[in-house]
């Protein structure tokens, strides 16, 4: 039996603070009573705050991410549509193929995975594209998979630079809330998040943040849809309510997990944290003689970090060892990177220790799964960094190598 | 301010048991860790037992019952296919909606509402229809609107008689786990149910039953869909996980009240229990002189009792008074009946002294609300029929009337 | 086995409020951190608010009400000390046995159990120590076991009126924060609660008042005493501390509770409100043909009423039927009223609907357990009397009846 | 403010499983029920298996530890005993301190802080006490302060050998349920503990093993006591309740963590789980060039371990560093170990993971308080120390080191 802390280092579902905790313990309530705005209406406002997003709206739809991907999909775009889309890891492989399943013509840019969205690229299609024919761009802001984030900045300047006008789809599902997000500036259409990530919850809701041009675009859009549909969601939304039952703990959480990151942490600190523990991270695994997905150091994801193991070393071994032996979960190599590389989350409730002891149990789990490293060499990097964040003379620090 | 505790009345979200409450207060854990089966497994297995399924499977996607409803239909049927539903509610009627818009002919039957499904005049339409044209007979078993209990075996009987192959379609939202509701006799197609209702939990998860025949149908049928996918859905469920991230609490509530229904309290017994408790509310609002919704003894729901006001009042008022002066949620009435009827929910984690509250609080709310009533009246017979189940004798009720 | 809503209507431990339940909801944590006083140091203010105490101190002692008896006695007593104790119920019984345990000379005043605290009697014998062999009063403001709250403003009246310098004790058990009370101005020296009565938390903490009078007897007092302390408390406490390990989650718990008394409810209107729901039991009692077991309507209990049963009834089969039939929890007849009376509690977070699901649950219990009531009767009363509190107009009652 | 998990390593309260948590949330209940036993009974008899106590019984006073000291005294001893104890480390002194404050003489053998209890010193005095003198000898099985366990089967051998009839006192609230443990095999007579050490509960409840020969004592000792009276307590237990409100929220906390012990991990190996973890830390504290302050191997506990820091560092510092910038809580040096000395507490609900963090904030807290340490250096050892434990083959630590 397992006995002792379990140690959640996924990048998704995330662990939930204990004040999240302590507010989803909670009794069941009527969704329809009068006061129901009373929680849900400043939840509303707040995601948008999140998002930061001011002319559109933020929706959630209980669901997952994936739910919030075909929301986004079934109320904008029509049948037949093209849109460009670059497949650079699992989930925006996955984005593209659920694009084609609800009847998209995907035009996607194949890359290696741990390559970033090639903003030049989709520059120079856009700009060939006289007609018009490209309906949306799907960007997918932080590739869990791969540990890759993205320009999307870029890609509207794109988008702008040639009268384009595409809708701009974002999967901010790893990013929004934990990294620098701008949808209103960006002139982002549709982003995606969900409850489990950088907002500390559980799963159960896809969150959708929907521009006035995508509001405008679902106006006329005539996919078959019911249970995404915009109009009922908005309509019920209004009043602070939704088009069937919520998860209402859940709703509880949320609102919670808002004021922590708004109001207690502040957006501009948690973003700030996220990048002062996400690199500790990569020094530990540099000083472990690992490599990592991302291609460059430019474009390293501040919430997830994909490791190469060593050559002869099963990347499967070390997440089911690290799992069953020391009671702690790594993230796995998902489609081609299934076996080589193992995932660390470095999103939503951390700090310094977690992260020691991510790296600690990675280097133990390597070890038993036959790598050839020097114990304490990633974790002591990762000390080493963070007392220089908190002003430890150097020489202090030269001494401890 | 509110004190004490809240009284919740409405036919769901219900009341979520102590032991249910206390299986959901967990830390996040890996969906992908490979003992996560030992949670999944058994519920799915267990789910199959409470939907008295043997052939076919039961499947959860994360969302609300009007999910599952989604997916049943997107994945059976075909765009431009004739479905037969009688509306006699607001779920019916919001069901043929759902059909409707998701591009299916609608061929429905309209009756007051309070009436039940009518099975001669479906027997009728299905005896006509040689060609074969109707794809899905839809039946809402439980129709939580009006408190209208459905016969589906006779729906099932019309359909065998006539050597019919259309699909049977069951919204059980409100029955199944609650009511007798026999999907493998019946030859159920396609249950739709939540975890909100009978099942005691929050909402969160929509739950649908497929029979091997729905199952089939979805191999060929051609209506676009990805988040609701059959197949994806039961590759993934196959090893005890979901094509994305599932809400974990709600599945360890889930994994706890089953326990309960099946093995602690026993699904026979559970069913008994909501006719007991039914049938007090149903003498006490007969000693209260008011008229139910249902047009007949025999079609009373035991999960829910829709209840006429008075002339000259307001339900609104009722519920509003009863909300915010004694803190307890009854349910509204719905489409045409709002104002007209107030609703009691009776399923769930109900007992008897629940039902003497409901009672008391409705009599309280009424008098407040305008109504003439003899406080006390609906309550003692609902007292009178508890003594008399538990054997005091004749003699000594008829001294309490 | 047993299913819905527990019903908890002893006078303790009461109902905890989700809120507070919420808050007991945490990790564990260092009772020796540095900001460990940043929790307890506002708890102290604001229980000396509660106490109505300005001058002294309240002390949180592990343990229960029973054991803030022993450390109000042992640390400001010395052995042989005389007392002067009315005994009316169990509680003033027990406490002075507990004072001739602990080896003080009780002089005791026997009266009926039903009768209050006897103040003419007491100024009597005040007025005769003229060598002040009375070193304390005890009291016992509100007596759990007959429903009877006495006069501590009129004992200490009797004490200044002789210039009499014993110590005022009050058991404030089952009174404070629920009755009017007030420390300071009735000049108080100790006085005793606990959290599982009118603060609404699970027991787990006795709290003691303790005036600076107390605090002086305790310097010189020489009864033995380690665990209750004063001194090692008090010193402990000025830094936030306690000198060993307190119950934390109920501490968190206790916070939440005094925020909700203090600031969101407010002292005096949760002191109203038991007084108007009290009064709604009394009503209901009384409809019911029974007696209560307090004399005299001036000195019913605001917190708890013990009612008498019928001849020929038996009260401890009330109680049994109440649990093991309909899931409620009434309080049964202590010492010689066991059998003879049951107990409603009214305290802590209660409101209208639990009331009347209180009275609807007691007549049950009473017909089955043989007595001869007209269902409903008990309720009705409740009802009316909810309904004219909140203006329904007299005629509407009237009808009513 | 503070992100993330908080990481409790201080030698309790302790870090509370999961599963202990959701078994503390629950609704109130009558503790006077005529089914209350179902709950304690068990907890009783169980409580018995977990001290190895057979002829005996366990008794649970709402209070802390300190409180089953106090009743383990006054129950058994009458005021002018005499009795032994070795004073050497803080709780052993505290615990001479109360006995003295209760009324006996103190016959203390005083050691270096960091010595066991000398049982040859303490079987010379017993030999030379020809008239019995000593009533008592009191051992402290875990000196938390120091992180020492005594050698309790010795100190009996020593009253065996010399047919000394004292009773025999032990203070366990840091051994049992963690380390070895055996009140019947050794003639415990009054056996003391906590639920917030190696029971993994909160703080709440004092546990006190009682021999017969305890018991019979009880029936003669002249000490005052009430709250915490054997007799109240045992006639009261007999039928599974308690004399006053006990906090039925910790008894089921209590009654799920016994299940786990001694029924899902095994009493077995939550000792040895215990050793091969304090082994661990032991040798990270090494590899850091730091001491300890047991004085000898044999003599380390495996539930606390006393570190002491490097000259010119301030253990104060140490521990404020570790709890203001990286959120672990480490236990602080008592008494003249104050600044000299920090503590990792590595009891309860532990794993090898949680050893790691530990080792790796303590790192990084000592050098930001200025030791002069290589990073990774404790860790590393540690990690090799599971690594080998595990079987990864010694070719593979060396290379790692």
């Amino acid at each position: 039996m397992r006995t002792g802390q379990t140690q959640l280092f996924i990048p998704g579902p995330t662990n939930v603070p204990e004040v999240v905790r302590q507010a989803m313990n909670v009794a069941q309530q009527d969704m329809r009573a009068h006061d129901f705005g009373d929680l849900t209406l400043p939840i509303f406002a707040d995601l948008k705050t999140l998002f930061r997003c001011e002319t559109g709206r933020v929706m959630l739809f209980p669901g997952s991410g994936t739910a919030a991907w075909e929301a986004a999909i079934t109320n904008t775009l029509n049948t037949g549509d093209r849109i460009l889309i670059a497949r650079h890891g699992q989930f925006s492989t996955l984005w593209a193929q659920m694009a084609e399943r609800l009847g998209l013509v995907v035009e996607a840019i194949d890359l290696a995975w741990g390559a970033a969205c090639p903003v030049n690229e989709i520059a120079r299609r856009l700009g060939a594209d006289r007609e018009g024919a490209i309906k949306a761009v799907f960007v997918t802001h932080n590739e869990t998979a791969t540990g890759v984030t993205s320009d999307v900045a870029g890609v509207r300047r794109a988008l702008d630079e040639c009268f384009h006008d595409a809708l701009l789809f974002v999967d901010g599902v790893s990013s929004i809330g934990s990294l620098d997000f701008r949808m209103e500036e960006w002139g982002v259409d549709l982003a995606v998040a969900g409850t489990q990530k950088g907002l500390m919850c559980p799963a159960g809701l896809g969150i959708l943040g929907v521009s006035d041009k995508a509001m405008a675009a679902s106006r006329t859009a005539t996919m078959r849809r019911a249970y995404f549909d915009f109009a009922d969601m908005a309509a019920m939304n209004a009043v602070g309510q939704f088009p069937y039952t919520p998860p209402t703990p859940l709703l509880h959480g949320l609102r919670r997990a808002l004021d922590r990151i708004l109001r207690e942490e502040g957006l501009d600190a948690v973003i700030a944290r996220h990048r002062r523990l996400a690199e500790a991270v990569r020094r530990g695994v540099a000083a472990m003689g690992l490599e990592i997905v991302a291609e460059h150091h430019s474009i390293c994801s501040d919430t997830v970090t994909a490791i190469r193991v060593p050559e002869g070393v099963d990347a499967r071994d070390v997440i089911r060892i690290a799992y069953d032996e020391f009671n702690t979960s790594l993230g796995s190599g998902l489609g081609p990177l299934n076996g080589r590389v193992f995932r660390i989350g470095h999103l939503g409730d951390l700090n310094e220790a977690m992260v020691l002891t991510a790296l600690s149990v990675a280097e133990l789990a390597l070890v038993r799964a036959g790598a050839d490293l020097r114990f304490g060499a990633g974790v002591g990097a990762a000390q080493a960094h963070f007392a220089a964040q908190r002003g430890t003379a150097p020489r202090m620090q030269i001494a401890a190598e």
